[in-house]
């Protein structure tokens, strides 16, 4: 009976893969509610999985559709995945640089829930620009310049995006083992090789302490090894937000800042540096050093650039029609000081109540909007300064200065 | 936000009343849904909840619905709630024996789910018997004859009755804190002063160890403080069934033994005669031993059996028209040897699929169906000897021997 499988987990032991299998199709078909499935979801979260219940769940989810090859075209395809986190753009940077190196990108992106945003929502920013590329396109791209990035094709773990979508709405989010199979399901049916995890931690990420985040990694390893993926991790900070830019069009033009050199002192310029070196290691299984030394060239030579404007034209984008609201208010310092502390979910959340993010699932987003911070972590301001421009279109609640800034 | 409340209780934080409020007041209104409803409950289960918030959850329970003041008619009403059990069909016999001790009886009851069958079901195996009286005619069946034995009235507790029933196939029924909310709000709505819970142990209950037993008991006594009202509890086992029949018109046959003195050695009379003592003790303020003498000679005189017919028949039932299904199976002893465990929880299972119990709140019962034990834990039984008696109607899978008896 369904519910015995629900008591089962409640009690804290261990599902078979029969039950998993046939509790997650069974909400599938229908058999199984939502309020069935999210109370075996939450017994999940606070009692837990065995490794081979997250190996169970994560073949379930992969099982539920397509699972893409692009071992025609691509031999030792690397995909690149963050947790996600607030003013994340990686993806947007790391994508040209690494197919400037001459490592072919391909990269299926999600939309944005909760306070992080989605890689798909800022490039759907750019307008014209197509994230729902067939694969007869993705593979001519492909094998054109190099580097797509688009949003999911075919049907990949399908299941996995209606069990997120509940998690989401049930306080069912922060789990570790449906995390991992979320992830590694998605990433596995996407077709690649060599995967490289970008962990947040921190108060603006789904994981909060650095204990959570290794364990994450462990147990993505150990479901990347079953199917022959090799899987490695980053543990990044998320306390504070990433870069400078938060909101859609905000965050392209600091990705684009940043391919063009003009932004290479903030945490989000060093990340993109290891992630994507990291890529091209595994891309081309050359050492570190060598690495390292391509991306460089690939930035300074304006290599990196050009593979990003080349990427938006082809996927009919026209980055010259990218538009950030010109209706701002600014933050200003409270008194003189070091700026502390810049609190990551505080920005997230203002940046939903803006328009940036999503609530819920039928939310359009408005992608001019959102906040720069001019002022960074460490730095110091006198009072009066302009710490941050809210760029916005209707009316929202200021917050507390104190709630976003540290200022000692 | 909705979803950071759930959120608390995953961590295992408290809840404040204003947050329980909230949130179980918004899944009334519809702004909370069953499936945040189902993973908040869920958390409840695993996580508890602390007296503070039980209370605020009982108040908010209460709050919901009507209150009944019976104070006009009967002073020191006292009421007596079982949590539940396999053949448990003591409310039909102690309302009688203590109303014909001169102790009013008002007890609202409720329908059956899951394995264990309710009093109000029990009663409409008896052609014509209202169960809906209004309270008009409660009055008046209170004054004429001092016992009535209906479903509820008014609307006590209406959101513990939607939210017991997803509880109910949500795996979310086993938590104290819960269990002590919806008993006791039932209770106080109802206008009781006096309560007398009998809660129910062993693997045919909704608790397992006498450890809960004693937590609920605690519990349920610290509510009762609250509004002033006296709560007694007796902790009795249901790993066995009580007395020798399972299922509604089978029930209502084994009742009325007990009430005419045909039945006097099972563990359901022993149960009857301290529960109906307890309750004299609390409705005239009695010693013990002053109570169990006037219980023995309402049996003995038959002013009991008199009091059951009299209900009966001022409530519209016909008591010459109970009928039990002529269609009968046998389970009969595998080898000789004494009859070490007879198991409740097997037995209840075997009930519902014959129709005597509701598998979903939708379901129709099929009153004249039902198992009869021909013989009791510790007897001494031949091989070949009638175990037990089915009453069918239906084609039903005989279970095997071994899991209902242990004979050794």
């Amino acid at each position: 009976m369904i519910v015995d499988i629900i008591n089962k987990k409640r009690l804290g032991k261990e599902l078979s893969y029969r039950e998993i299998d046939k509790f997650f199709n069974g909400y599938l078909d229908g058999s199984i509610k939502d309020y069935q499935m999210s109370s075996l979801l939450m017994a999940i979260c606070i009692n837990g999985m065995t490794d081979e219940e997250v190996f169970a769940l994560t073949k379930v989810f992969i099982d539920s559709g397509d699972v893409l090859d692009f071992s025609h075209l691509i031999t030792n395809m690397v995909d690149k995945h963050s947790t996600g986190g607030i003013g994340d753009k990686t993806t947007l940077i790391i994508g040209p640089i690494v197919a400037a190196c001459g490592v072919p990108v391909v990269k299926m992106s999600g939309r944005g829930l909760g306070y992080t945003g989605g890689t798909i929502d800022k490039l759907e920013s750019i307008p014209g620009y197509n994230t729902k590329l067939t694969e007869e396109k993705i593979i001519k791209q492909i094998k054109d310049i190099g580097i797509v990035l688009t949003g999911q094709t075919g049907d990949l773990a399908p299941m996995d995006k209606v069990i997120y979508a509940l998690r989401d709405v049930t306080g069912t989010v922060s789990s570790i083992p449906l995390i991992a199979s979320s992830i590694m399901s998605k990433k596995i049916a996407g077709g690649a090789d060599k995967i490289i995890i970008d962990i947040k931690v921190g108060n603006g990420a789904l994981l909060n302490t650095k204990k959570d985040a290794k364990e994450l990694s462990r147990l993505m390893k150990a479901i990347g090894k079953i199917y022959q993926k090799e899987v490695i991790t980053v543990i990044s900070d998320m306390n504070t937000p990433l870069g400078y830019a938060i909101g859609n069009a905000l965050e392209v033009k600091e990705a684009m800042d940043v391919l063009r050199g003009r932004e290479t002192d903030s945490n989000l310029y060093d990340l993109c540096i290891a992630l994507s070196s990291q890529m091209i290691q595994m891309g081309k299984n050359v050492d570190e050093k060598t690495a390292i030394k391509e991306v460089f060239e690939a930035l300074n030579k304006g290599r990196a650039y050009e593979k990003f404007l080349e990427l938006v034209k082809a996927q009919g984008g026209d980055i010259s029609k990218l538009t950030v609201s010109d209706k701002k208010k600014y933050i200003k310092a409270p008194k003189n000081g070091t700026i502390n502390k810049i609190n990551a979910l505080a920005l997230g959340k203002l940046s939903v109540s803006l328009g940036a993010g999503r609530v819920s699932k039928e939310d359009k987003i408005d992608f001019g909007v959102g906040i720069k911070l001019n002022k960074l972590e460490g730095e110091e301001v006198k009072k009066g300064d302009t710490l941050a421009t809210i760029y916005y279109n209707k009316d929202f609640e200021m917050p507390s200065i104190d709630d976003i800034y540290t200022i000692e």
